[in-house]
Formats: structure tokens, sequence, C-alpha cells
């Protein structure tokens, strides 16, 4: 059985607890008011907005040594929704791998809004959950129980590639905030 | 009516050029061994891979003036697949509306397989072609025609935004060269 903590009650993190959960995980949810406790989880899902991300490694870095740590973070300037807040060659991702370098970085979950994960579907398409990370062990194995959650996974290749996942995410959030495509719609992976 | 001229015989420039036609507009195509003539379209599409771009600008820069230019290019590294040629913080379209400052310079097409321009569906939905520009007028005139050949179309904001759509279709590529979406599939958009 796979232990998942995550972190964030919001709706991805829950969301994407019930996936792991339907895929047999033991799910623990850690929300920002809780008092700092172990981690149990082999994998952890950093399933806040991307301004909390610092004090969440502030209190459980070290803890994070060892474990797969999926960022599904979305690093817009939310003032002025027309630019991401890291820096154009990098990701919100690589800095977080940059800061956790006992831990195996993922990039997942950025390009699906979270009713399409309960939904399962998005457009007819089945939800598919876009995967960027160096170490093939724990891609693998998030795609696996994302896979057994009953939604679709593909490998988005490097964690370099977590870049290129997150102009999507800020593409799909504009497209959306100017209302054209829905909270239930947005980008669909065919076939 | 208005008229297109468009550069590339290949499966984009054709694919775009039947759209153009079935919406109305008169579509004159200019292939890479043509001898230089007048470009007649109001709009023109630079459908060439993006190393071409350089050689149409020298003989053809002047000339569109005035015009709307659309970069439909994916400039990818494509010796390594891994990243893309032009500056993190910058894209071809921006390169482009540098080098005509006279010019509308939208990014468009650029997330659209071929296939899917013929098909008109991308799993099920609507080929939905996103355009990136900073002239509303040029951007609205290229949906209208997009609409009018029976594809869907989306603003994807100012030309800033041509940096995520580099993104979308690097990505894109890179899912269909690991034969992981197919050539007739890819990103479909959602309402």
């Amino acid at each position: 059985m796979t232990d998942v903590t995550i972190f964030g009650k919001g709706n991805m993190g829950t969301a994407i607890g019930a996936v792991f959960a339907e895929a047999g995980a033991d799910v623990d949810y850690r929300g920002s008011t809780d008092a700092v406790q172990p981690v149990t989880g082999e994998i952890v899902v950093l399933a806040v907005p991307h301004p909390a991300v610092e004090g969440i490694l502030a209190n459980y870095g070290e803890a994070f040594a060892g474990k797969t740590v999926v960022d599904i973070t979305n690093p817009l300037d939310f003032e002025t929704f027309d630019s991401l807040v890291v820096p154009a060659d990098s990701s919100k991702a690589a800095e977080l791998a940059a800061a956790l370098p006992e831990s195996n970085v993922l990039k997942a979950f950025n390009t699906n809004f979270a009713a399409t994960l309960g939904a399962k579907q998005v457009g007819g398409q089945p939800t598919t959950v876009l995967v960027a990370g160096d170490d093939a062990e724990a891609k693998a194995a998030l795609i696996a129980l994302v896979q057994g959650g009953g939604l679709a996974a593909k490998d988005a290749g490097s964690l370099k590639r977590a870049r290129e996942l997150e102009a999507v995410g800020f593409l799909q959030l504009t497209l959306a905030v100017t209302e054209q495509v829905g909270w239930t719609g947005g980008f669909a992976v065919a076939a």
C-alpha cells in the first residue's frame, strides 16, 4: 500500500486525494493550520497555491528527504495574470528540486482543473495527468497511482519539461478567466 | 474577399489554405523555390519550418509592411528535441514582430497538427486554433477566417502569450514523437 501525504485541503488537494484513494493508497491530508507532524507518505503532494510552498519547505524540507515530492503549482503572478513569477528559463518545479536535493521532485496535475479529476473526463476524453520528472521510478509509481485511480497519465519527459507544463497551465488559466473555457473543460489530451 | 498568401506548400500550408478557402478567401501559395513576386495577400502565413523564416524575411520583409503576418512555427532544436532555439523569455513570434515593426504579427496554428485541421476535430472536440497577438483587429480577422473555415478559434491574449503557445506546441510534439499521442490527436480544447 502506498502512503500519500497531501499538503492542502482545497479543491485540488481533495480531488487528487480521491484519485489516490481509489487506487488503494492511504491518503493523509495536512492543512496550513495543522501542527507540524511526521510525514508518513512515500509520496508527498504540494497541493497549495505557489506562495505557500516556501512555508512548507521551511517546516518540512528535511522530512521530504528520500521521498517523491509532487509539485502541482501554477506559479502565476496573480495580480497581473500576465506572467509567471519564476525565471523564464526555469520553473517552480526546478526551484523545488534545487531546494530538495534529496527528494525526487515531479511536476504533475498543474494542467488539470480540479473538476476534471472528479469527472474523470474532459470534453469526452479521459482526464490526462501529464507528469514530468527526472527519476523514472518515481514517475512510474505516480503514473501507476493515477491510472489506478481511473485517470489517464502521460510521461511528459524530464523535469526540464516542467517549464512547458507550467506554460500550459498558465495558458489554460488565462482561457478560463477570460471565460473561453469552463472550469470543467480546458485542454484535453486525445490519443 | 480576403486575400491570403501562404508561404509553404507542405502539410500545414495546404491544410491552412484549405480552411481559408472554405471561408471564402482567395489563397495564393508561395514555395521556397518560387521566384520572388509581389505579395497580394492582406494576410500572410509563414507555414514553413522555423529555420526557413529568415530567408523569407530577407526576400519579403519590406513587402509585409501593413499586412498581418501569421507565425505558425514551433522553434524547436530538432537535433535534441529538448529545447527551443529562442531565448526563454521570448518567442519566435516576438522575434518576428521585432523584425517586422510595420506588420501585425500573430501567433496561430502552432498547436494544431495538420491532420486535425482537415478533420476539423480532435478527440471529438472541434479543432481549436489558439491565436495570440497585439493587434485586436488583425486577430479578430484571423479568428473570423478560421471560424468561417469550420474550425473553432480562441483569443489566447497578447503576443506575449506566444511564449506559452510555443511551449504547448513543443510539449505536444514531444508527446507525438514519443508515440503517446498520434498525429491526428494531441491537445484538444474543451469548452
